[in-house]
């Protein structure tokens, strides 16, 4: 294996490109705008220059990078390295993003989502390292997975597997989704709609004495999960509440993973989680008491140990697995 | 390979064993009465009885039974042969199963759940013939599920994957189903549970236009899934009502199973869908409908193969795979 692995995570706002070790040591990094609004030739343009920006800083090219790992926005086929139309990439549709990469920089490129890369990074650097069975979760502003079988990402028959963020847990909800159905759990118990839950208990009993709006400046519109956060680690009941809410809805929807899939751990990520053990204590006792798998409250249920760089992390890992 | 395959299906109320060559071809088999009511000495009697009436009636033994696969209600462990507690075998706790089955008969013996046997069968000489990655359920009393991974049974970390039936949909649901949660499928669109929908709404409204009862010889309590199926194919306003709503819910779940697993192909088994195209056909649209995979509505999801003797031919099925 040569030196370095590179990882690009390709976002809606920005392009983080990375250099790691085998052993899992960042070596160097840039971060560029993506300019998605200025359209397709633009932002891959801003993909290569990361790249670039990134070979040139650290002395990297063919000669000593092993592979690109790209994450970036789905739908997409990781085993096709296309990427189809994501809604916050405008203008791209069927990018063939691995080969085109490939033959820019004559190096071998894989292309994932960011879900399943940063499970990935988790099962070889992270949380889950030791364990093959892993469901991944990223819980932030949507809810992504990653289904890993021994200790192979798991695709199904059209690449599309892990797509647990979209399981309905309530197909009769007045809660819609981004992805057109009703309940599903990203659209139940992301960061946004569970801060839209708390300011609706707040419009609904304007007596309730809570520190949470003196905590955004006094405008409720500027509450985040990380007032929520602070807020419930004052013991604010309100803010307690609305952790024990989202995490019993998370809870809800991984008994109905461990009863498909009885993996060997589960490991959360993304901005919610860190909020610790407050919501992990919530999520484990829900877990538990919503399965029919016996064994449900033993399968550990652990916070992801990547944070910063998780997505170039992630998509580097794709060649380590 | 030996040339026979023996499969013993152990029910509540009867024990079915029958020998099968590699082929799938039946050459005989016997029922008896699992006398369940008369506890664990009696009933496991009984398992034993069934194996070698079998054996005596087909000049079957060691020297031409390559296997006994051994099919039981869950929960149980596959791996290590166990069947835990299954309510309705009252008296068995953490019986060794297996282990018992292969000193008495000298013969290798396997262990599983129906859904997971029945999965396998239709793999290897059913509707599901060619393909590698699928999901089979079986929607009857109950709704049983087994999931199948480049070939294989898989299991999960504690033997219990594949328990979809106990996937909840509406987790607020007032149908609480026998495992103790809300709105599981199981408990939502299973036999049993759609015609005490149907009984309701005819007790809703008394008016309502429905050959059902005289179907059901005037006698509402006498109504089952066989009778709203012919009542649908004659054209009967509230049956196709109610098929629809059944097909529905079996879509939103499917939806969801897709969004995880993705799989080649879709099989189902069991009473329910002996009702055919009618229901199938309502199945397929929802499930299109409801999962964010752009493939959904081009997996196909096919009616079981299999029909008589399934569980003889699951269990033995088992040393096939």
């Amino acid at each position: 294996m040569k030196k370095y692995i590179v990882g690009v995570d390709i976002g809606g706002t920005k392009i983080a490109a990375g250099a790691i070790t085998p052993k899992g040591k960042l070596v160097g990094s840039v971060t560029v705008p993506t300019m998605a609004d200025k359209g397709k030739t633009a932002s891959i343009g801003q993909v290569v220059k990361a790249i670039e920006t990134l070979f040139k800083e650290n002395g990297l090219g063919k000669n000593n990078v092993e592979g690109i790992g790209l994450c970036a926005p789905g739908p997409l086929s990781p085993q096709k390295g296309v990427v189809y139309n994501p809604p916050n990439l405008p203008g791209w549709k069927n990018v063939k993003l691995s080969s085109f990469i490939e033959k820019k920089f004559g190096i071998k490129a894989k292309l994932d989502n960011d879900a399943n890369a940063a499970g990935v990074a988790e099962m070889i650097w992270g949380a889950a390292k030791g364990y093959k069975d892993i469901f991944y979760v990223t819980v932030s502003t949507g809810i992504g997975t990653g289904v890993i079988i021994d200790g192979k990402l798991y695709y199904g028959k059209n690449g599309m597997a892990g797509e647990g963020g979209h399981m309905t847990i309530k197909f009769d909800s007045e809660v819609k989704c981004g992805c057109g159905a009703a309940g599903c759990i990203e659209a139940l118990a992301s960061g946004p709609h569970t801060v839209k839950w708390l300011q609706e208990e707040m419009k609904k009993d304007r007596t309730l004495k809570t520190m949470i709006p003196v905590l955004a400046g006094g405008d409720i519109n500027a509450i985040t999960m990380v007032t929520i956060a602070e807020a419930a680690k004052n013991g604010d009941s309100l803010a307690l509440r609305t952790i024990k809410r989202q995490g019993d809805l998370i809870g809800i929807w991984l008994g109905n993973i461990i009863n498909i899939l009885d993996p060997e751990i589960i490991v959360i990520g993304g901005g919610v989680s860190m909020i610790g053990e407050l919501i992990f204590k919530e999520i484990r006792s829900s877990t538990a008491a919503n399965s029919i798998n016996i064994f449900a409250g033993k399968t550990p249920i652990v916070r992801a140990k990547l944070r910063h760089n998780v997505g170039v992390f992630g998509a580097a890992s794709l060649f380590v697995a």
